[in-house]
């Protein structure tokens, strides 16, 4: 038997007890749940980072699973709440772009507009946490079996806020991609997926240096910065033993070129 | 069926492994106990911020939660270890003013010292670290179901440490608080209740800056000052995409005035 | 009854899915799996440190308990893969010495190399992320009852990678010893075990100070400096309500006298 799982991605840092809060009002509607936290440390208001994040996460949880995102600078304007249902689970949260890249990679078997106040902690949710109040009952909800269409109208997919996608583009002079994250140790995540490479070996540019794209971090010696195919499929570059964002002085945006 | 409940708020951080032992030494005696961190990023030794961010979450949660509260500059003095028991959960830490607002907002049922070693992790705890040798341990036999009774002697809620209340005062210029928290985002909240608005537009007064109460963050240009109701029921500043902290330059315990 | 629990210690920080991904895995081979996260701010690739964190940790949790370390400097490169058993429990990593201290202090039931691709999650792991790709398969293996011979080939134990002992010399001076650790509240922890006391009161000196060993932070001043038995088992040096790490300006390595 399996227990229910909610997975948490927010920009609520760890100081505060905005994230508990939410863990008890789920455990309040649904004792049995299990929380899985991806990450609470998204830049403030950051909703392209927190889309990177799941979609880097979502495949390698069961299908059952309900993803709730609360990076929200709209809180309290009229930007709608939403849950969607995927083959590979549940998401819920604000509809500003958070699910941008999941809405890139998996088709969307339905979209509900959360409007539908019996299913929140307070009929009239505070002004500033939605997450607390609508997004984190609705994902309780879902965990114990209320079907997503009862949980608010179904919205057209077609009109779910996406962010304009940071992507790659084909010139005459190669492949021109760009940072899209950076992550704890520093390694420098670009948007070339692995795919460009059609096993030839690629030479990569970025911050005026040249990097011949090797099979792993390996037998290297410490500090030579080398790039490679990160564990999300992309092209990504690494200092062995240390930071590339430091070494290369690059950040989140930076072009890059493979050629 | 619903598995036992214990949430944990300490000043311990994340570097060390000190709260993990807490949870292996909980998951000894009682196997089935599922965890929630409130916090451990209380500031190191600062009571009146722990007490605070508890009462904050204790609403949320099931009445037969456990509240593990571990911020603890007097170990291995002779301040009291207690465990108490509210309709809305039980409380096992030190006595040292951490439970101050909740003492203050909840009907207290029983209060025991923890002076029966027999439920201890070793019956001479280690002078330094009680949360593990002590608490932790009382913690999980109440998950287990053994009661407040058994596990010290009674005491008089009315002896219980509590801070001076940081709170406000009606003055013939209005209302005065004060700063209680500042949270992840930088937004300051402040010791007013909402209660004082009734319904009137006030206006708030702090470094300064003179702000109208407004209903939401929403819909206003980004990095402007606003005053607005909280998620927990007090007046807080906060700047619409940035930081009030950094904008008023503010801290814990600086006043606050409600025209 | 119990339900199958998993400890993690990596140096994979709190800003990025890394950790909630390997859980997310886990999960989906055994959804009845808890965690406890030991800590995930390990300095990177600082093995020495895991090491000694894990053998704090080891000993108060259940003994069926699979421990799943992850610091990994040579993902990629020839370093083993291994999975060991204990009494206490189960330990699954790099063969790069994040084992030392439980190596040094519980004997090895059985060791296997993690040679057999079946049980990973690709079958061909990500050249950087090992993590994800073999060690979380292989914990969640151990968890749903696979036996550790089935995972991979026998190893000899005396042939584990162990780090060079960072311990204490007794010389004619007194005893030798070193800071091995500094935790969060800026407590310095040496490598001189408490045993070395044998009762007598000890004279510290580190950083040019001379401290006696005491019983409890309890009832000094403010401020003061001392020297007690820590909960490790060690002698530490402390700071009454403040950091001996700032007040002494020390470091891991730093040597330290017991007289």
């Amino acid at each position: 038997m399996s227990l229910p799982l909610v997975t948490l991605l927010t920009d609520f840092g760890h100081s505060d007890v905005y994230v508990g809060v939410m863990k008890g009002v789920m455990l309040t509607l649904n004792p049995q749940v299990q929380f899985v936290d991806l990450s609470h440390q998204v830049p403030p208001q950051d909703c392209r980072t927190a889309s990177f994040q799941l979609v880097q996460a979502l495949p390698y949880f069961p299908p059952e699973t309900v993803h709730l995102v609360v990076v929200d600078p709209g809180v309290g304007t009229s930007r709608r709440a939403i849950a969607l249902k995927l083959a590979q689970g549940y998401c819920v949260g604000p509809d500003n772009g958070v699910f941008s890249h999941v809405l890139q990679h998996y088709p969307v078997e339905a979209v509900v507009e959360l409007n539908r106040p019996q299913f929140w902690h307070q009929q009239t949710p505070s002004a500033t946490f939605h997450g607390r109040d609508m997004f984190a009952p609705v994902a309780a909800h879902l965990t114990a079996g209320v079907p997503l269409a009862t949980l608010g109208s179904a919205l057209d997919p077609s009109r779910l806020v996406r962010l304009p996608q940071l992507d790659y583009r084909l010139t005459v002079e190669g492949v021109q991609g760009w940072v899209q994250a950076i992550d704890h140790f520093g390694n420098v995540i670009t948007t070339l997926p692995a795919a460009l490479l059609q096993g030839r070996q690629g030479i990569v540019e970025i911050a005026d240096q040249r990097l011949s794209v090797v099979k792993t971090y390996g037998d290297r010696p410490l500090g030579t910065c080398i790039a490679l195919v990160g564990s999300h499929g992309f092209i990504e570059v690494a200092v062995t033993g240390g930071s590339a964002q430091h070494h290369l002085g690059c950040r989140n945006g930076d072009p890059v070129w493979l050629r």
